[in-house]
């Protein structure tokens, strides 16, 4: 679908300079655009790339000379990364399925479909499972018994829901995500090796072998509203009460949020991200690829981690951490540059050793 | 279904107190439980939480004075979280699916299907392949030539298993969960860089871009008794002979086990641990999240790990492990305790260097 | 299929000795390997073995006496698990399926098949889909809108495919693969506490509660010829341009490639591999398992990295590196000496605190 420059512009309330009425198709880096496209240089970098691409039109990092650089228009905006996100939706071309419910789904007679839901081919929905409208579950999609999910949904191909999981409005979840396995916890008759060590960090005590119990997930997923899933991403419903992802929260691909844990609001969760069971996680926290975080411990509002942080105990809100195991990011920087001059300091007290010790024996 | 308190605490072998017959139908945290649930308050710190809730029975700590916490029934037993386990295992309400094989299942005409079998919708059953009584294939599941499952399996929804893995009773496998997928084997026709630093340690000689030629996978999977496998976890099939995983073993979400591979019996590897190639484990080892064990290396029984855990030669067994790269987790903390106080340890040699050449000078 | 010693040898380039006329029907470690079967006992430490089971004829390593390990034909290579690579290709009993487009598949009227396609039970294969001659769609696939993929392709179980993805010839996907799930890329209207850590590295300045706006994935993924994507990994469209993979390249299990990477010819990437968004990495790069990637970052050609390895900055070409945060791999060996002679330090320098304390109050 084609736009004019303008109606893009009033789209993201940006500002449209030059011809307007240009219309566009689709976007394109600066240097691979065509006449029909609009270029993304939104920053100083990307001029040259003009220079080689036939874009006629482009969006513009703030206080560009767009004429200087060949444009016959232009569209600039005060933080153009956040005017991608309006215009990336406009333009996005979709999966291209079909509408409708397609005849090869199995579909049970007591699930309960709103207006315009969307049913994939060879998709599975269970007993008393309700989608609200406007729902698109892609093909290949499984959403167990009683499921509830809710309006303006949208399913990539082959997610899968276990009973019971209850999601809002404007769920996304990429191909292969899981929501609703079985959480990981097991008990052994007596006290294991396992449970020493948490004790005394370091000693399992008396060996014995035993065999672990299956204590079975009671609970299911309570999903807020605007959330999505990535690919192959796994949540595991709780033991007793529900597994909560809080409304807005964001989660990447090959992530695993444990049992019990505890969501907040509008989190960004990176790729690779693992949670342990019963984890409390505050509002608008940030965690890096590969993250990891240890059971039952909490992390307040606002903190963010940095790539591959391992957290081990508690984190208080608002703090910025790094490293294995995590401290404060400006402290573990401080450990960084310490390590690399780690060889010198052990030269370093060498020779005093060896500067004490001469002085001594010469007196 | 519901049970009375008596009956509860006959299955669990725990002491039933006050009104046993009060008849309880599912489980609850004590502030969200109802009068027909029985509330969980297996510590001290959730007698607050009964008050808050309308529980009239409780599974509560040894030593609970359960009249005086406003109960009129009881369950006290010496381990309540083994407990737990028989409980859960008694109210779990399972996914809801219909008995027999769906007739939107693919079921070849060759497979042999036990007493009592279930194939869900969608689900693809291959040529050869055997299920054992009560054995539930879940919806969209495949499972592939030759394989063989035992007795009284669960398979959730999208389970996928390659031809030929063979696999013992009580099997459970949570969504999308992988088996026999084919090993990550590549040689280059000449000596590889990569394989000149296995030798050196950081030196890879003399560099030669080289094509990766695939070594094909010809074992299959041998998985014992009473193993469980999490949400699309991935176990590789052997090169020449079958990748073994044994009985009682624990596998969580997103853990990787590569081709070759020996694991024991009775272990527990939490979620995203990773296993390169030919790793031998013993039995009742327990890895916690995100441990990485390199290829080729042993890890002895009864070896536990902290969670991020990277194993990176052999591990005797009884070891309890931590760090990048692991250690001896005791030692470990020492070392994590070191570089907290590192910044002063540069401080004060770096105070001993000016006090040591003052003095120098000043004679 | 039976081949014999001869036949073997002749296809592997390796010499035939012995009795080359026997057959053998499969492969098997020397200990277990029956008179059918060539033994595999290509290091001298499998000499063994091979008197404990009944292999008449194996490949052996360079310089074995054959016949005085009791066989009675052998295979001698220069480089024998290179000629592994091509005697399992000849050995390979495959995955048992059926040839031809199977009815339970759901298949677009406007899909191109090539000749000799094979399309397993319950796939689908979306709109304007082509299939290139002899390619492979297993159970349970799925095929996206407008998708490519080239000749002699091989899809196991389960493998999904989004929209406008394009491939190469001799694609190889492991079950559960993902191509072409959406970047996560979000952006909030304000300048949020991340991208002021980024520049502060550690401060986020004054805390907003922020929502995040979704920028979609305009782009595909573009992958060359021969390459291999392992279990349950998942590989993200781009944002504008297409995220690329080059040819050669080889993707282990649940490994995550983030939107806009660009990933050079003949790497391998090894399992549970991490790599945030809009990195650059060169050709025959090898990256052990778990190694984490930063985003907007370069790799240069040829370097190797160690299990868990964390890159957070660019790598020149040619280097080899370790650890958390990466250095070096002789560098970062040295930093683990350090730290295991730690504590001797902190008691080295506290000594020389009281020598020279005690020296100069002495004085």
């Amino acid at each position: 679908m084609a736009y004019t420059i303008e109606q893009i512009a009033a789209a993201l309330g940006a500002d449209a300079l030059g011809a307007v009425d240009i219309e566009v198709d689709s976007v394109a880096e600066p240097a691979d655009a065509g006449p029909a496209q609009l270029a993304l240089a939104m920053k100083p970098e990307y001029a040259e790339g003009l220079s080689q691409g036939n874009a006629r039109a482009a969006m513009l990092w703030q206080g560009a000379d767009w004429q200087a650089l060949g444009l016959e228009a232009a569209i600039i905006s005060p933080r153009p990364r956040f005017a991608l996100s309006g215009l990336s939706a406009m333009m996005d071309p979709g999966q291209g399925w079909s509408d409708g419910v397609h005849p090869s789904a199995v579909v049970d007679d007591t699930a309960e479909l709103g207006e315009g839901v969307v049913i994939g081919p060879l998709a599975v929905i269970g007993k008393g499972a309700k989608l609200g409208a406007g729902t698109v579950v892609g093909p290949q999609c499984f959403v167990g018994s009683d499921v509830t999910i809710g309006a303006q949904g949208f399913l990539r191909e082959g997610v899968r829901i276990g009973a019971r999981v209850c999601i809002g409005d404007r769920f996304i979840a990429q191909p292969g995500a899981v929501v609703g396995s079985d959480g990981f916890s097991y008990v052994t008759p007596e006290e294991s090796g396992a449970e020493k060590v948490r004790q005394t960090l370091g000693d399992q005590g008396e060996i014995k072998a035993q065999k672990h119990a299956r204590i079975h997930s009671l609970g299911a997923v309570s999903i807020g509203d605007d959330v999505e899933v990535g690919a192959n991403s796994t949540i595991d419903r709780g033991t007793v009460r529900d597994t909560v992802i809080g409304s807005g929260t964001k989660i990447d691909n090959l992530v695993h949020i444990g049992h019990n844990c505890v969501i907040g609001t509008d989190c960004l969760l990176c790729g690779q991200v693992g949670m342990a069971g019963s984890v409390k996680v505050g509002n608008n926290v940030i965690m890096a690829g590969q993250t990891g975080v240890a059971d039952n411990i909490f992390v307040g509002d606002n903190v963010i981690t940095g790539g591959a942080t391992k957290l081990m105990s508690n984190v208080p809100k608002g703090r910025v951490m790094l490293g294995y195991p995590a401290i404060q990011m400006d402290a573990q920087m401080e450990v960084y540059k310490g390590l690399r001059r780690l060889k010198r300091l052990f030269k370093d007290v060498a020779d005093l050793k060896k500067t004490v010790s001469n002085h001594s024996q010469s007196e």
